[in-house]
């Protein structure tokens, strides 16, 4: 039997549909995308960020056909085809976007090597400690409460920490960068955790209120965002406890990510 | 008290202690180096590899000076102090090399963007599933065989992924390239796992014992390699499950390394 994943809903939706429409045609770089999953929306954004050329194919990570496994072994989704050659992992792709699209204005990384590093710093923290945060507070079930208060209070500290280097309105300033990039698709879908873990925007405090806000309405962000009540049935799954995802198996067993 | 670790030897010793001496002039870029920390190495190779002018600095990370703490809030080494900026993470810092000093050859990152992003795939996979498998077993204790086993079968697994990808003698061929330097501290010291945990490079198979000599008579590894047995009384604390570095508390707790 498939796992209760195998049903979410198959396709973009509202917004993120009419972007799909708009990239059918065969280009350089095909984008293997689940339209519900935040690390793919990363790529996504990027993409539609700096009007790079793609093609868009929806894959069902959870049905996962011959083709899309011939060209990514890991079978994860976000997943690019260019030239013939496989490239994962949302924040390798992010680079790699970057490198070979140098003329695709805005860049999303400052040319700066210290400024360079420095996104990659906070990026760093993104992915080691408000992502797996985040995810651990989804997944605790009501009936542990100390377990959930934990999550939640390791995700406030995180976010406070990166809250107290944004410059304003995003990241780095005027300019949207990689680490809003990398961020974002977690602000989107904090509405889960508001209405059932307790997580409250205010008390990230600082200017979180307004970093959110400024990085929820982000065109590139609305453009790649499907209709809210389709991630709800995904989210209900990792709500009880029952979601079989890469990440979902990662959280449980106290693994790092995949 | 202060954790048992307080007491390693205080700096490099052999080969290395013939680099530190060769670097102690101020410049632009000061390198807080722990001479026995396999995430250190990485960034001291590159350094070495591509003649970078650095000053070495030794930081025991569980005597934390001011001026250290103040440059890395963090306090972990490897860190670099680059026009009064701080820089950490070892990965971050071999990129950040890459992209401050380009006229340095060798470059170790490749500049195709294809390339460039394949490197990064499995510098991701020796984060993910190389190191923490290389720890897990370490800190496996002998009465634990099934814990000790599985981790031996995944640190096997991990290196025969990567091994189906050298082209030889190096990664990439006849380039020495960050995979090879993100990789070889964990070479370096899988004596350690062969002594005490029954692990063998033949065990691997493919090109291993091959690929892992070659690693480890590179000449900048061998010139910021100490002494085996000063790394001897660091790693039987991990042998005996009482280290207490951030990476030993991480495996421990199932977290991912800091």
């Amino acid at each position: 039997m498939a796992p209760p994943d195998a049903n979410i809903h198959p396709v973009a939706t509202g917004r993120a549909a009419e972007t799909v429409t708009q990239h059918q045609d065969p280009q350089e770089l095909t984008f293997y995308s689940g339209w519900f999953c935040p690390f793919n929306q990363r790529v996504w954004i990027a993409l539609e960020e700096r009007g790079i050329p793609y093609q868009y194919k929806e894959v069902n990570p959870y049905k996962k056909e011959e083709h899309f496994l011939r060209i990514n072994p890991r079978g994860l989704v976000p997943a690019v085809e260019y030239r013939g050659k496989a490239i994962y992992e949302s924040l390798i792709l992010l680079e790699f976007l970057e490198d070979a699209y140098p003329s695709h204005k805005p860049n999303l990384l400052p040319s700066d090597p210290y400024e360079r590093a420095h996104q990659r710093i906070w990026i760093d923290h993104i992915s080691k400690t408000v992502v797996p945060a985040w995810m651990r507070l989804l997944m605790a079930q009501p009936n542990e409460q100390e377990k959930l208060q934990t999550a939640l209070n390791e995700l406030y500290e995180g976010l406070r920490k990166l809250q107290r280097e944004v410059k304003g309105p995003y990241f780095a300033g005027e300019q949207f960068t990689l680490v809003d990039v990398a961020l974002v698709p977690w602000v989107v879908r904090d509405h889960v955790l508001a209405e059932h873990r307790g997580y409250k925007r205010e008390d990230v405090g600082g200017g979180w209120v307004e970093y959110a806000k400024a990085l929820e309405t982000r065109d590139s962000v609305l453009r790649t965002t499907s209709e809210r009540d389709k991630y709800r049935v995904l989210y209900d799954r990792y709500l009880r406890g029952e979601a079989q995802s890469e990440a979902a198996k990662a959280i449980r067993a106290g693994r790092p990510l995949p």
